[in-house]
């Protein structure tokens, strides 16, 4: 089978993707705004997997970003933009994976959306994280992937919301929406003698 | 990493060990009341991986069948022995899976349950195919195993509990309480020519 994997270049997204490769052929699938240049389709090259762009209208980030400034918080607007992504996906995709995990708060679909995808849009819906906690997933990430953190160094559609919500409102209402800037994950490499699949 | 997979023998648990096998050494891990015999190590062994049983008191299979009995129908009966079994393996394992999917109801851990399991027993605990819908499960199932369907093939610990509360409390409670009988699966063999981390 052939998986669309949608692809931030972080951590959860690259371990998702390499939990599925020993039974499928994985593309690596990256939503944007357009709005920041994105070195996704470097990171799948050096993780070894086909990429490809996938765009969002500017419209939906703007929307997400007045639910997110009426909420107080992101998650709604982050899930919203989620699903977005999920659904261009599935236009060009069978398999539709994502890196969503137990642990997570949003973007993450409720198993009653998760069903409503698959069953509106006729695909398969995987989640090869959701069932692996904080500290499972930081562990096998460690041990397959060569991994960077810090606080301004990934550009995915989150990161492009956050830029977009400062141009337009300003930074105060950026602090006030996001209130804990969290530590970015990138790929920046994969470790071959740890990958049982590659060894065999 | 070394993962004990609760195993019963059937498709879920053994995909689950396969979709693991590639990236942590797996022993599969059978948890029996000893009320019938079992073959699930022959069945381990053809899949290829390490066997170990579990046994599990007598008193925790009536405990559960009384719980069953009360509540009219066997949810939280297995819950109970399924919960156990974990418990069982956690003793002996630091990592610990097991094959419940997203579209069970029972044995299913709550996500409350799953992250206090984690913390009482420090481990970790793992659900591969959480992510995974049914549709998914049975054509990657289809892909990797032989399997054969049937409704008296099974003998794990859910089969042990209908036969215990048959010979205790007779056929009518039994069809009371598992009202459809639904087809059992068994793998019989692994399909290796689809199983990319063996062609690599």
């Amino acid at each position: 089978m052939k998986v669309g994997v949608l692809f931030s270049g972080g951590k959860d997204s690259a371990l998702a993707a390499l939990l599925l490769s020993p039974f499928a052929q994985i593309e690596l699938v990256t939503a944007s705004f357009g709005i920041m240049p994105n070195d996704a389709a470097t990171l799948a090259q050096i993780l070894g997997f086909r990429h490809v762009m996938i765009s969002m209208e500017k419209e939906l980030a703007m929307t997400s970003i007045d639910t997110m400034i009426k909420d107080g918080y992101p998650n709604r607007g982050l899930n919203q933009v989620h699903k977005t992504a999920l659904e261009r996906a599935a236009k060009s995709y069978r398999f539709v994976a994502d890196g969503t995990r137990r642990d997570d708060k949003a973007p993450l679909l409720t198993l009653r959306e998760a069903r409503s995808f698959e069953d509106r849009m006729d695909i398969d819906y995987i989640r090869p994280l959701l069932g692996y906690g904080r500290r499972t997933i930081d562990g096998l990430a460690a041990e397959l992937l060569e991994i960077i953190y810090g606080e301004c160094i990934s550009f995915d559609y989150e990161v492009e919301l956050r830029q977009l919500m400062e141009s337009s409102y300003g930074h105060e209402t950026v602090n006030r929406v996001f209130p804990r800037r969290h530590l970015q994950s990138k790929v920046t490499g994969r470790k071959i003698a740890n990958f049982r699949a590659a060894k065999a």
